[in-house]
């Protein structure tokens, strides 16, 4: 069902890779509720990935880009602008990638280069894509720009590693730019804390599984999945969310604002006695 | 325009007096995206306010209600079920009032029977809404409910006294409720901490014009007024935003995440060496 | 050991009952620490309690007083000052009780008259407590408040009840009041977030040992205890914290900044396979 | 005054340039608090600054490093290990530096080389401190880490530019990494975020000296100042506070949970009429 939400709009969606991404999700809602849009993704994922399945069905450009390049960026905004007819309304950034998970270098034995490229991959990126679009005038009046995150900004979980401090760099570029972009532009934005969702690209994470479990029954709704994210997302880019910025928006049943579910304990407590008194093996 | 987002949906909205107030706007604008309501507010209201104006607009029945008094609630949501014939998919809980203020007892000098009251009215009334309808399975599941706050419940801001606690207060109930809502009923519970709106209620706080400018300058995107607010409502009754509860999600033009705005600065700075060593009178 | 870190000080602790109390430690540890202070708590406790085994210990008077009731309040402020031989350096509140949670009524059916009484002892006591003393002008400038919280006051745990919607008014008191007294007095307030302790009257909590083991294998540095509570105060009621006011401060060995730890999944995890398909019986 | 608070610790101070630093102030007070110190700064800070004289008062070593070089830290924790005659109890990290901000490039106008720097020197320093110490494992058990935030991490004040991202990245390492270190070492991480002070790094932010006046008048106790921030940082460095790690502390006289004070609005409000309608110039 579509509400028109979108209606002549036209949207920049970063970073879908198969149909199991969030972007790819939203690229088909908002595609669904009206929007025009073009995808962009870098060279590589476009091999690995389907985009040129995602793209006819939305009936979207491919634009290959590194995101962490400014004539890339350049080169997408420009070329966004020319084959959609006009300036930006809204621009989503699901990017994220980490050597040092990849490497399994864990967060005490991190390899610096490999940091360097998680920073400016999954947060730095966004700054650029940001400047890039503010220097084009890219973007229109009461446009909106949506960067994924995860809550491992805000709490540390195992495994996640220097993820969680990128996503944090990542919140924080939302605030600080979107202090400018709305004194400036008014043009808002923010981050989607999304709950763990079983992507090609996070599907690496470690412990992943058992996590995904844990946080299904700590959220008194349950995990929110890619395609509620998009749902979400919609709202965030329609017309109807104007004055919403600068803001993290948890999209996570609940998750966030749990300290111990009833579920959660009831798998944690069966075992707990076995468990108390058996030495633990430590890992990162 | 309209986008149907609340066609076949079935609401209340708690605490519309006049067309300054939010839960008026929220009445109109769900009443435009195709929802059917009633309206709620207490004897004395609907005697000093316009309510019947709106209801004709909305095609709405009026129900009269003390939201501290159980047996009033029961009556509300057994009616608006009647009337708009089924269960109810969302409802807006619009209700806050302090004693203490009205009656210019300073923070450090309250009437504890008039805290009580600001607690009962401005924040318990929450749970007793949320309780009867759970015992009576009132709400359909994934129904939407919200409640208005204001970030006087992260941050003190002279003047707005007791209310502030109230506040803090209906948040929490919010989160507490939404846990057993959300593991329950999938319903979800969310409060909307809404930037300062010169409302008929909101105008009675001390100093509340300077407040006013003061965050309308440090928003980035400027205050959101009433409307605005009624368009964001909209979208978190709709079935768009299935998976986002127990938050207190911020509708403030992005006020909560700034530290200081060249734009109010300007306005501070100018007075500053005038008034660097002139004595200060203090008062609450 | 003693640093004598509050040599000369006066203080009165609210809420010592036997020597499992977090008050209780830190009326010893004040006293260890060069202070002079009273106790208070109610006649009920007085007679189910020991505290006249730790009034001895502490060379302290026992004011019997219920926290609910300004003239009873007045009277320990009073008859503090006149028993320590001047105004008072430090006070904590460690009071809290909800008969909602005694009498097993769950959250979704609370006696309101209850909560009222479950607000008023555990919350706003510690505004009378306040008041009383910033009328009689009982506290020395740059001294210090502490009332004790949890982090039920941020986040939902199942069973904790309406102790957490308490603890979250208890908290916003704090900064509420913390922003009169500081610029009127120069005196903080602050409250301490504990790990969740085994008291007399926390171990009626349902489930609470399960959550003391998850929360101590979620905490890096395992669960704070009652002991390194009143390190913790002791350094707040000192001279080298003056600055610090209106915060709540977690003392949790890390609790409130995990999202997932790997010893706490480690037990989730072994027992997941059987349970994954398994009904779960719900209940508060 | 004296307690004795780290009678026989050793300390490694990273930071202090002249007697204005905060980093300063803490290797006074540690020292007189008992602790045996060394003190490590860049070689260009040791040429400008006056570390000498601060090392003779302290009876410390100086070690000449960049905190961005393994080699260069690694041979801090060796020589200090050697120099104070065993493994080390807590180490101050304040050390924070933006090309961006001293080239006068905006945020909408960064220099990603710089940006690059910024975030090196100011955030991933400690990670790599962190890092090295781990591997060397050269701090004891229940030992303290501390480094210096700003509330710029959390809400965006003009012209802070990235150092606001930067203070960003700094608070998730210290979680990150505090996760693990309270895991496997006992040892706590924790940032304090100071309120503005005027050091000779801080001097060069644009319009600090108005910020300094806006944030004493909204902080019911005043600014902190770098003396005080040395008193608190003893408290963390104490085994007064060992459950405490992973945490953000606001040492800032309440500002950070203000929202309006009186005294600020005084000031605010004066010029109100006048400049309501007055064009505003904008820039960064």
């Amino acid at each position: 069902m579509s509400y028109n939400l979108l209606k002549g709009k036209r949207g920049i969606i970063f970073g879908a890779l198969d149909d199991k991404s969030i972007a790819w999700k939203v690229a088909e809602k908002a595609f669904e509720e009206g929007a025009s849009i073009t995808l962009s993704n870098t060279a590589t994922a476009l091999r690995f990935g389907q985009i040129d399945e995602l793209a006819k069905k939305c009936n979207a450009e491919v634009i290959i880009a590194d995101a962490t390049n400014i004539a890339d960026l350049t080169h997408v905004f420009e070329r966004s602008i020319e084959v959609l007819g006009g300036k930006i309304d809204f621009v989503l950034h699901s990017i994220g990638m980490s050597l040092n998970v990849r490497k399994k270098r864990v967060y005490n034995n991190l390899d610096y280069n490999f940091l360097n490229k998680t920073l400016d991959i999954s947060a730095v990126s966004f700054h650029k894509m940001l400047q890039v679009a503010f220097k084009l005038d890219a973007i229109n009046n009461w446009g909106s720009v949506v960067a994924l995150s995860y809550i491992a900004a805000q709490r540390t979980l195992y495994g996640y590693n220097d993820m969680a401090d990128a996503k944090a760099l990542l919140e924080s570029i939302a605030r600080s730019f979107g202090y400018i972009y709305g004194r400036e532009r008014k043009i808002r934005i923010n981050t989607i804390s999304q709950s763990p969702t079983m992507t090609t690209a996070g599907s690496g994470v470690k412990g992943v599984g058992s996590l995904l479990d844990f946080t299904e029954r700590m959220s008194p709704l349950g995990n929110a999945d890619a395609k509620e994210c998009a749902d979400y997302c919609v709202t965030l880019f329609s017309d109807l969310t104007r004055k919403v910025t600068m803001q993290n928006l948890f999209h996570d049943g609940g998750f966030s604002n749990m300290g111990m579910s009833l579920k959660a304990m009831h798998v944690y407590d069966k075992n707990l006695e076995v468990k108390l008194n058996e030495p633990t093996e430590i890992e990162d």
